[in-house]
């Protein structure tokens, strides 16, 4: 588990330094492509990251190319961003190679097996996710004691 | 699992942050902790750093104690880096409510089912690792094309 940690983060930053991008931005990008659109309010929550770090990165992100800023349609004083950045096609062929070879190795597994692994995996996210949010909580109470 | 990744490099990233550290030096601290000792052009090759700031991140880490250069002893014209962090309590204690928080998941399968997902996690780290080495040798023949 340990191993395959310390490996996902260095893919992430390859791919994140092939794109020419901050890896940290890439990240973002990623959590958005997940949650789909959020407000920076959300994001600065699930990045770790100070509301003015993230009001930058949006920046960063929209000249690019790879967010849009909107208004929430369902709450129009709101300000959502959109995550555009699958369909630019330097992405995808980045991450072909990775979902090919991982596609080949999810073949050699029944359905079964599968599901178990899956499964798996969603409840190891799920840890982590909680895990996450302990540590940012730790931490900002440190820094900030009142 | 690409939900997985995003969250472990979230996760990573805030426990260098607990710990003071900036990331990229966490997790070459974490490759050397898996590896063992190696040398600097070793840890260079595997972090896709270059050797001028891989020197430096070796000079940061013995500074706080993480690491430790000394003559191989198997090849005294050779140096290496041993990680010495483990002993560090806050290291084992930053982590600590992960490891119990997996052990506590791991509780739920069988012997059987955490073989086919200790196996499945191997492979998975296995081509992870040769996609980083695929796109780092892409980035470098497309920056030095000569």
């Amino acid at each position: 588990m340990r191993g395959l940690g310390t490996r996902t983060v260095l893919y992430q930053e390859s791919v994140a330094a092939s794109l020419g991008l901050y890896n940290h931005d890439f990240i973002s990008v990623d959590i958005l492509h997940e949650k789909g659109p959020i407000t920076a309010g959300e994001l600065s929550k699930l990045t770790g990251l100070a509301t003015g770090s993230v009001t930058a990165l949006i920046d960063r992100l929209e000249k690019i190319g790879y967010v849009r800023r909107q208004n929430d349609p369902k709450d129009r004083r709101k300000v959502i961003i959109v995550p555009v950045y699958e369909q630019k096609e330097e992405v995808s062929n980045t991450y072909l190679p990775l979902h090919t070879a991982m596609m080949k190795l999810a073949s050699t597994y029944s359905a079964e097996e599968l599901e178990l692994i899956t499964q798996f995996l969603g409840k190891a996210s799920t840890v982590l996710e909680e895990q996450i949010e302990h540590l940012n909580t730790t931490r900002n109470s440190k820094s900030s004691p009142t």
